[in-house]
């Protein structure tokens, strides 16, 4: 923080916590130069600050500055890009705009068609609106503007701030657990688009216990349209190769749920069987199904992710925070005799 | 829309579609009024309100009136006030944010915890948002800002302007289906804080079978805190009263995710054997449970919402709507042989 915005968040302090009334004269920057300990034009320009905020107004000749209200609100407005439709993302949206109406600022959520995402991009670049936090598009340009991502990776793109759970730590932690089981005849399950990181966490967890080539463990679905079709492909590759699987980690509830449908199409009964662990903790998913999964936090997530976005906006430095993902539900992982 | 908002509407409308560039001088006030067929004041009146947009610019002495950039972005902020953390409500306000961001607004969500609603709203009014939707906080004061509520009724108090689903015919038609597959044991579970209208429909239709009184087939429970304990003390006096019920029709889903919960408890095998109805269709409830339910469309009663909460804004006429139910799932209902 400079010499001016220390002076002008002193005052903004001054002003919110009932030092002046709305209406009398404000110190001169003779006055607060002095208090503050620094030249006349560094408190000249905090009060110019205060002004443009409206929390001051410049009287007539001779009248000084004057109080105009006492706070602002909000102090500024902070954009989400990203689709706050499904539950887990309406949660993180959730807890950004908790912590923005903590800090008296107010959150919008943007979610363009894909098609328009670039010219709402310009747009927004006059909208008024000081950062993003984003989800789901990728790397966007909101420059001049800090945008915040959360995630911290998607296939092998990395993004340079974000705030996201700790995909390899969950990844780990889940099959470190499935390990601890029992389980040795193992199959894992992902898609083209899951984090890469969730499932370079289990292949670590598999190493350290010793198996060779954990990736070859691994069958990915190519293709989301139509999941429990392509699950299904995918599930008779599974069982073709590793015909006695007893544990299946997934990189998402949304597969895990597909698989366990289509375990029950193929009548094989996997409730207190096979180990089938999801991702995410979706509510709506893994409330109600009987498996295993990864909290990601995702409350959490959005909530920090506003304290980084200010971060940003207010010094520019870089934020790059993990949030410690939760093991959740793992009495559903059967033991293996 | 007066004569100056005609004006002024038309000029944006030919600024959005390129008719003029940026920097050109703008037609003068008398070319307008001629143009349009209005006084030279109403023309003046309709140009400085596109300057107050940004639209346009006052040149220098002679210069007149200059064309400063072609659109605004945002039009207007608009605020949903209320939680957007359940899956239901999570609907409803990307509903209302995808037609704010068609129509070139910004939709914010505010949240405030209970105990600082009052001075919140007392904030907002200076906010620079220009109206509001609102759901789960009652009756609020915003004025001299519009509101629209997103509830049509609870308890007994009744909304002045809303946008939301028809929760008579949703109960009513819900218990024609009912009837239609042979039920006459029928047992009702609403929560003291349920929408009254989703019951009355119920009990017109039960009339209408000629049921006498059917508000003696309604259990309520009257505490929401633990609810599968109160719902088990609930569903005890239900038995008791109506021990060969095969039928039970809720308020909301999360009273039939309960209910079955406890039936099962009980050891009563209700799948396939008792219809047990829910209310909301509710991503992650319903989707799950077999059971039957009423859609209430959340994304729809969030869209319209935004269009009837721009009718207030620009004409301040009063907004009722209503949005039709939808039964889901009736495949669920058993028929009583």
């Amino acid at each position: 923080m400079g010499k001016i915005e220390e002076v002008a968040a002193g005052l903004r302090k001054e002003l919110k916590d009932g030092k002046y009334e709305p209406g009398v004269r404000f110190p001169s920057e003779y006055e607060l130069a002095e208090r503050f300990g620094v030249n006349n034009k560094t408190a000249n320009k905090a009060v110019a600050l205060l002004v443009a905020e409206g929390l001051l107004r410049r009287g007539r000749r001779g009248e000084g500055t004057l109080v105009k209200q006492t706070s602002v609100f909000p102090k500024m407005f902070v954009g989400y890009i990203g689709s706050t439709e499904h539950p887990y993302y309406a949660e993180v949206f959730y807890g950004f705009q908790q912590n923005a109406l903590n800090h008296d600022c107010i959150a919008c959520a943007i979610a363009p068609p894909p098609e328009k995402l670039g010219s709402i991009l310009r747009k927004l670049k006059l909208s008024g609106l000081r950062g993003f936090a984003c989800s789901g598009f990728g790397i966007v340009d909101t420059s001049p503007l800090p945008v915040l991502y959360l995630e911290d990776q998607i296939g092998s793109e990395k993004y340079p701030d974000f705030v996201a759970c700790d995909s390899f730590q969950g990844g780990y932690s889940m099959m470190k657990e499935i390990l601890a089981h029992g389980h040795r005849d193992i199959v894992m399950f992902a898609t083209l688009a899951s984090n890469p990181k969730r499932m370079e966490g289990m292949f670590q967890a598999l190493a350290e216990a010793g198996m060779e080539n954990p990736e070859k463990r691994l069958f990915v679905l190519t293709e989301w349209r139509n999941p429990d079709y392509h699950i299904m492909l995918t599930l008779r590759k599974a069982l073709k190769q590793f015909p006695g699987f007893t544990a299946a980690a997934t990189a998402s509830d949304n597969i895990a749920f597909h698989l366990c449908r289509n375990l029950e199409k193929l009548g094989i009964g996997w409730q207190g069987k096979i180990a089938v662990t999801g991702f995410g903790k979706v509510q709506g998913i893994s409330d109600w199904l009987p498996i295993a999964t990864v909290d990601q936090h995702p409350f959490t997530i959005g909530f920090e992710a506003f304290h980084a976005l200010m971060e940003m906006i207010e010094s520019g430095a870089p934020q790059q925070k993990h949030i410690e993902t939760e093991l959740a539900n793992t009495h559903f992982i059967p033991d293996v005799r």
